[in-house]
Order: structure tokens, then C-alpha cells, then sequence
């Protein structure tokens, strides 16, 4: 029996092994149309114009990147081929420069290019060698996305009624997602869960990308304004909210998209557990607590004329636009890894994870 | 010396007594332009149209087009005015069936006619009476709205930071507004309060309505997503929050615009104290609480496609959207109303006001 609720796979290598075949995010939700990106220009582009979004698929997509570019390049000795490394990795690192992933990505790219050419491998071998590196840096992701998922799916009734924030899902990392992932694993075992998305302004990624990918894997979804998660916790529709995150310090205090400390608040109010999904990565034991952590501010348009067909508020009034919020640790249940469930107190727990 | 803060009047008589003068919401908040409705006609097709749009001046328009309509009929007789008096109510009435005030208003007119008619006046002096009826309709709404703003104003210090949600300004009223009168009454003194609106998805109310008529006034507002509320509390910009009300229950539970209860419970958790302006008539006492107020709910295409250049949400997604929802009398810190200011019980001191 074919399983019902397969995650999108938005990043992965073309079968022919010479392109990258990605899902284009920017004509989400209206098309989905995926494309086949050939060079390390293509995949720079891609960056660039948020094709890919989602810190491990951008990750994921440079390292193919990387491979691509290097193997174009046709390299007739290993100097060349470690002198068009550095051209081709410096290139993409420029796509997107406040991406952590991307650097992360490209700087393990390197380091398997220097341990191949220190066992002097032939320039065939390395080529393979970096594509099986990009391959696994994906296929890692996407074990860390599916352990995140059946940790957390032990903390997950059949018919649960669940409410996300932004998209922490499939198509922002290797497959599966972090806060999305025990969605896909349980609805796979026919635990019928009720999603209720938030729509997440002013970028709506829970509208444009979540309510949409949930929607293509047939799960049962429901799109909220973020104004609206008070009254579908006060009518008994939710019993956990599940969400993602960019950092967590080492106190347990949480970022992430910008309204997720208000979700965590109403969540206790109502005596809802509420989750945070994050990857081992995300946990920044050097970052002591949330009033470490900067906040973006990004531009007013976004709240202003963005995605509008005129403009929905007086001319130069002035706004605030911070793109995240810190969570209380105070205010999170457990906070799930691909190690295991955490749970207070964090600042002892999240050291032996 | 001139003040600083003038609210703006939306409805008012024309000069000459031949129009009702309003400002065409559905033009904002690009263009401030007013209109003079010369006939029941105009004034049953702002209402419609959404031109007039607030619960208090849809009634008060309403109560001009009753005046305007009967005076053009040019009566020739007592019986004739009557009918036609009943003509222009019912075509009036037709015009947005839900509206409460707008029925309110004209029953006001009609009990003005009959009273007048049973003393035996003239046309003149019957059409005279009908219009200080409407001019009074508008001013008691104007004084209304100035004693809540003074009632309301005591209890805000100088510089005090204020969130409100949706649009409870001046522009749904005779004047001032009810969650924003004190805010016009404080400036005009000096008070130089820092207000964030919420934008208020998915009509926009705070954006569109809040934040320009705010900026129009020269107060200093601030425009924020809905989903900003905590992080501007948390980072303590806000030692106040003020919204209105559509119908308060006899615990003191109170429906308001889709989202306000969840500002009441941020404000709780951050121990801001968190008011309800309302009018004496938005009072129901026959109402026990909450939980008997039923909840409109709304197309979905007010949170997919309305305002935007495409659609934002997968075709076909399913939404909620609620229009209200109940904040629970318990995260309420007083209920301010035009005769004083109600602390809890509000059970016990509903009952008394």
C-alpha cells in the first residue's frame, strides 16, 4: 500500500548525476514546478532569487553546487582542481552571505576536498568523492529531520489536533522538516492528525509554503491569520503546537520566527504543550541565554505594499518589523532533537545532549 | 495656540442641510476624500459600499439619510410625509441587514416622527425635528466617545505606550472614537503617547483605518503585525492596552474584533493592564456570558486572495475566520464606559453602571 503522506523532496541530484534538480519555492503556492539547475551559476542564482529557501536546503543545494562547478570546470591536475574549488566556493559563499548553512556547507565541502587531495586521489576519484559528500550532507539532513520526526511523534495522539507557525517543513530542508516532520511520519501511520497553519505575516510562509506543502501530501490542514490561534486553542481544536527554530542558547531560550513567543504564551495559558523542533546544530551553548541573541529588523515594505495590489497602510507611516522573537524557555514543554526529547531543566539537559 | 490632535469627523451635516458630509473609508489609506451625499439613494449606497463603515456612524449616516430622503419627497401632507417616512426607513434598513446601530438609529427616527406627528406639528417644523434628531443621534455618539476618552485618559500616565488592535477610532464614530478617544484627548494635552497598531488581518483595520488616522492627527503610532504583539510587550514598549468592543456579556466577557483575546492574554502574562472601552450600549445583560455569543464566521478569500496581487494559499486550501472572538472577563483590567470606569466583579458592577 503506497504510503499517503510522502514529503516533498525539494533539493536532490538529477538521476544523470550532472544537475540538481530543485523545487522552485517562488511559485509557491500557485505552481509547482521543479527545475533542473546545471552549474554552480544556476545554483548561485537559484540562492540569490530564494528558489531554495530554508537554512539545510541551502546548504544542501551549494554543496551540489560545489561539485557541479568543480566537475564543469574539467580540471586537468590537482591545482587546478584546488585552485577552481576556491573559485567555485567563494562564488556561491557571495549568494547569500548571512546564510550560517550555506558556510557551513561549503566549508565541509573543503575540508573532504583537503583530506582527498592529501591521500593524492585521482582527479576522477575526488570528483566522485565530492559528490558522495554533497549526497551525504543531504542524506544526514534528512536522517536528522526523520529522528526529530519519531521523537516527537511519541509525544503525538491519532487525531491530534496541531498548530504550526511559519514552515519548518519539507521543503526548507532535505525532506520531512523538523517541526512538520512527525506530521508526515504519523500521518504515514494514519494518525489523522488536524494541522491548523498559521499564516505567519508579514512573509506568510505558513499560507504560501506550509498550508501548501501539507495540502500536496494530503494532510488535513487549515489555514489561520496568526490573530486567529487564540480562538482555535480556546475551542479545543489544538492539543500541541509544534514549530521550528533558527537557535537555541544554552538556557533553553528559543529563536524563531517572529511570533512564535506570543503562540508559546497563548499555549500556556491554555495548558497546550508546546514543542520546539530543532536540530542538534541550532543549539548554541555559547549563547547564554535569549537576551544574546540580535534580532533582525527588516524593511517596512514587507509590511506596508508587499504582495498588495496598493498600498495597505498611509504613506511613511513608520513600522516595526523584527523577522524574529526569543521564546522563554520558561515557556517550552520539550524541545526535540535528533538525540532525544529535552526536557527542563534545559540548562542542565541540553549539555549532556 | 492650536491642538495638536484633532480627531477627524467622518459623518457630519452639510453646511447648507442639504447633504451629509462623509470621508470615503474604502478610499484609505491612500486617498482622504469626502463626499456629500445629497439623497437616501447616496446614503443607503456609502452604507453598502462600505464608504461609511463602524457600527455608530453607519447609524448616524442612517439617521441623515432618513432626513434627507423625507425632506425630498416634499410632502404635501402629514400622511404622505409618514409614508414616505416608512419608504425611506425600509429602503434604508436594506442596507446592511446585520448592522445593529444602523436599526437602532432609525427606530430613534421613527419614534421622533410619531411622537411629533401625535403633537399635531407641521411639515417644516415635523422635518426640523427630524433633523435635530439626527444632528442629536451624532452628538450624544460625539460626547459618548469624549467620556470614555476622559474616563479612559485617568488612568494612562504621560508617554505611556499603548497597543490597540483593529479600529475603534474616530472614523467609526461621531468623533474621537472609543478605544482611541483618550488617546486624542491625552495628545491634545500634551501626553505624547507612543501607539502600536496591529495591523489586524485579515481585513486590515488597524493598517488601513488605525494607522492613518492616527498619523493624520500627528500622534506617534507605530504599525506592527499581529503576530508582533509580544515582542513589542517583551521589550517593554507597552504599559498599556486599549481596544473597543461589539457586545459586552453581564461577566464581563467581551467580543471583539478576531484576535483581541489573544492580545489580552499576552498582555496578562506580561502584566500590562489590558481595557475595554464600551460604549453603555454595546452592554447586554441578558447576555450571561461569553459562550452564548455566537461567532461570525468569514469567507475564506478575506485570508487567501483579498488585497493581494495572487493568490497567497494553495487553491482550495481550507481556512477559519472567525470575525470575533470572546476575551474571558478574567484577563479584563477594567471596562471603561462613557458613565465611569468598571472594575471586577464585573458581574456585581455591570449591573450598576
Amino acid at each position: 500500500m503506497e504510503k499517503v503522506a510522502e514529503a516533498i523532496q525539494s533539493v536532490k541530484l538529477s538521476e544523470d548525476q550532472n544537475g540538481v534538480v530543485i523545487l522552485d519555492q517562488t511559485l509557491l503556492p500557485g505552481l509547482k514546478k521543479y527545475e533542473t539547475l546545471t552549474s554552480a551559476n544556476d545554483v548561485w542564482d537559484a540562492i540569490v532569487k530564494l528558489k531554495v529557501r530554508g537554512a539545510p536546503a541551502i546548504g544542501i543545494v551549494a554543496a551540489y553546487g560545489v561539485y557541479l562547478g568543480v566537475k564543469q570546470l574539467d580540471p586537468q591536475n590537482t591545482k587546478e582542481l584546488h585552485q577552481g574549488f576556491l573559485q567555485v566556493k567563494e562564488y556561491l559563499a557571495s549568494s547569500r552571505p548571512t546564510a550560517v548553512n550555506l558556510f557551513w556547507a561549503l566549508r565541509r565541502m573543503e575540508e573532504k576536498l583537503d583530506l582527498t587531495l592529501s591521500k593524492g586521489h585521482s582527479i576522477p576519484a575526488i570528483l566522485e568523492e565530492l559528490r558522495e559528500e554533497a549526497e551525504l550532507i543531504r542524506l544526514e539532513d534528512e536522517k536528522v529531520c526523520e529522528a526529530i520526526g519519531k521523537h516527537a511523534l511519541t509525544l503525538l495522539e491519532p487525531g491530534t489536533g496541531i498548530l504550526t507557525h511559519c514552515n519548518a517543513g519539507a521543503i526548507a530542508t532535505a525532506k520531512y522538516g523538523t517541526a512538520l516532520a512527525p506530521i508526515y511520519l504519523g500521518q504515514q501511520e494514519g494518525y489523522d492528525f488536524k494541522v491548523y497553519a498559521d499564516e505567519t505575516r508579514p512573509l506568510l510562509q505558513g499560507a504560501r509554503l506550509t498550508a501548501w506543502e501539507l495540502s500536496e501530501a494530503n494532510i488535513d490542514v487549515t489555514l489561520i491569520c496568526d490573530n486567529m490561534a487564540s480562538i482555535v486553542m480556546s475551542e479545543g481544536k489544538i492539543q500541541a503546537v509544534l514549530v521550528g527554530c533558527d537557535r537555541v542558547a544554552a538556557n533553553g531560550d528559543t529563536a524563531n520566527k517572529i511570533g512564535t513567543s506570543g503562540v508559546a504564551i497563548l499555549a500556556k495559558h491554555y495548558g497546550i504543550p508546546f514543542y520546539v523542533c530543532a536540530p542538534i546544530s541550532t543549539i548554541d551553548l555559547n549563547c547564554k541565554n535569549g537576551q544574546e541573541i540580535v534580532i533582525e529588523e527588516r524593511k517596512s515594505e514587507e509590511i506596508t505594499t508587499q504582495w498588495y495590489t496598493e498600498p495597505m497602510a498611509p504613506e511613511g507611516v513608520k513600522t516595526y518589523n523584527p523577522a524574529f522573537d526569543v521564546t522563554s524557555h520558561e515557556l517550552i514543554t520539550a524541545i526535540i532533537t535528533e538525540n532525544g526529547i529535552i526536557r527542563p531543566n534545559y540548562q542542565e539537559n541540553l549539555k549532556e545532549i
